[in-house]
């Protein structure tokens, strides 16, 4: 079977046993009380009929104007801040639940605006988290220059440290100040700040829902709004990495995949669109083990006669800093596919020796230019 | 201004205009109805309260006996099977809220559990929707090749168009079952399907909450897991392109700065990692503008002498099908970036025509071997 098949399945797999053990550990913590606490609802909700003896049809009654009641508590919902809130936790796929539309006109609006809000939404956090990683790794670049590392580059590994960090920093401060505006517990309150910003959004914690806050304290409002749209760039800057990190694997089981068919038979070399060039370092990180004094006898220096004399100076230089190969005086690589219409393929002209680092799948999101993987 | 920079703010700028624009609109829509209801429920209540003659403590007992016990109505929540509902609720990050972790472990465990879970889930629907996206290019394929198509390649538009073609086909059928099995009509059912496959899930339609479902209809909770697993698996093969999509443009950000660094100054061409070649179709489509007889001036044929009369023959065979361009006998072009270790990077070898395809950046996640950006 396919690796990409096998890999699949056994996600698959592993999803379903984590949820069977969640599910398994979800029932010994929560099913004990969950069954007291119902006793203990019906014998009070028992008392309280007997104390007024409702007729079963005014219980019901009751029953659903408290329950259709409970969002109208908190005040407006559907005034402009309410309905900017409900939209940002629409376009951010939380969804708290704490006021839906009610009219056929807001539900038919509501799937409208989410099919063009979501993707809107997440290209928006994935280009953010993306501006994040990128200023992240030049931080840590600095620090390490300033630490007079031997290697300046932030690592893959650094910038998952430092989203972790930053992302944990977001939570437990923004935890802080909920739980001073809405009197929850710390704890309660984190449970807050993470379900929201993973956009689970239960809903049973919700902002903004006391003391008429939607329209009375509009700079507590504004701040909810920036917690929430910033602290979700941060989490898309982490899930940035981890997306990158699978996708880089697929990337990394196309090229197996040609390596077996390379081995099975040499055919013609094209650098045409399914070269998972990427990352020069993470695809050859696993190929058939050529170190770099046997790879030098297979190099291929390609050397266009254009510009060829331009270069010749840099060359040297260039030759100097690399250990052993170079692809020298190519002004453009070709891509000569069948199906490609023959359009030419660039090659990187490097300005400056900062720029001729390697730099890993990242760069494609994330402030990649500086990042290595560390576990190559 | 970086141009990632300028995308990045207009983004944020557009997703704010898109986000006052939806306020405005549920204002309208949803506003006065609210108001209406308020105003029914509240002289409901006053007349409840005047029947009954409700001292205040009582009426407060009331409401928290009533909202406190709404989960506990549709049978055990934590049992098994409803416990697997939640962290199935946890895991995709729909997070209705119908039922949520009351003690302090309970909600600690959903924490960690969405620490691992979350993550754990994305790479599953990022690896299933890859393999969906590969199976509608295959299907498309055919379907072109037997309809005898020109190009029979699936282009990016065909592949996003199958892939929404069939998260409607989901969304129609399962508002079709839960509409038969919960009740709700047709249009009620289709806004549950949307807002639970958006992963936004408000909670105010779940299904499996009535008639102790979760307990007494086995097959049917079964159905709904498969429904929003395989649901969800489709919407992510559908935001798979988009991600992707937003990447390439990232990609082609980096290479037209690059573009700019050459045309003030021609250095050393290097192969290294930073060369955003997922696709040379995308990278060559913008560049500056080189037809194919112009870049033939230009093309840099790589011969090493390796292995290069192994490759004759087929270098012909290829030569035939080939426009006009070929990078031929180069078995590795390799890293030349000073801190690249020298690495060999694998350019493919190509065992059949078919493979000799150019692909899209899709190539990385979905089924992109066969892919063609159709709006390059």
């Amino acid at each position: 079977m396919k690796r990409q098949n096998v890999r699949t399945l056994s996600l698959v797999v592993c999803t379903f046993t984590y949820l069977l053990i969640g599910a398994a550990v979800f029932d010994a913590l929560e099913s004990d009380t969950e069954r007291k606490r119902w006793e203990f609802l019906s014998e009070l909700r028992d008392n309280l009929i007997r104390k007024y003896n409702f007729s079963q049809e005014d219980y019901r009654m009751i029953e659903i104007v408290i329950i259709e009641n409970k969002p109208h508590k908190a005040g407006p919902q559907w005034k402009f801040a309410g309905a900017f809130y409900f939209a940002t936790v629409v376009l951010a796929m939380i969804g708290y639940g704490h006021s839906t539309p009610v009219t056929y006109g807001g539900k038919a609006f509501c799937i409208v605006y989410a099919m063009v809000g979501i993707p809107l939404g997440l290209v928006m956090f994935q280009s953010i988290g993306e501006r994040l990683n990128k200023c992240a790794s030049l931080v840590i670049r600095r620090g390490k220059r300033w630490l007079r590392c031997r290697r300046t580059e932030a690592t893959e590994m650094n910038l998952m440290l430092a989203t972790g960090l930053l992302s944990s920093a977001i939570i437990t401060t923004g935890a802080a100040v909920f739980s001073r505006y809405e009197g929850w517990s710390y704890f309660d309150s984190f449970y807050y700040c993470f379900v929201t910003l993973t956009t689970i959004g239960f809903g049973d914690y919700v902002a903004l829902q006391n003391d008429q806050a939607l329209v009375n304290k509009p700079g507590y409002v504004a701040l909810s709004l920036v917690f929430i749209l910033f602290g979700l760039a941060v989490v898309a800057a982490s899930i940035n990495l981890l997306v990158l990190r699978f996708m880089t694997m697929n990337a990394e089981d196309v090229r197996r995949e040609d390596n077996e068919l390379q081995s099975a038979s040499h055919h013609v070399v094209t650098l045409d669109g399914e070269v998972m060039a990427v990352n020069g370092k993470l695809l050859a990180g696993h190929m058939i083990s050529l170190n770099a004094t046997d790879a030098a006898d297979q190099v291929s220096v390609c050397s266009c006669t254009c510009l060829a004399h331009r270069h010749h100076n840099h060359l040297n230089s260039s030759n100097r800093s690399s250990p052993s190969l170079k692809v020298s005086g190519c002004h453009r690589l070709l891509s000569i596919c069948p199906g490609s219409k023959s359009r030419p393929m660039p090659i990187r002209t490097h300005k400056n020796p900062r720029m001729r680092n390697p730099s890993t799948g990242l760069a494609l999101l994330g402030g990649g230019s500086q990042i290595k993987r560390a576990s190559v």
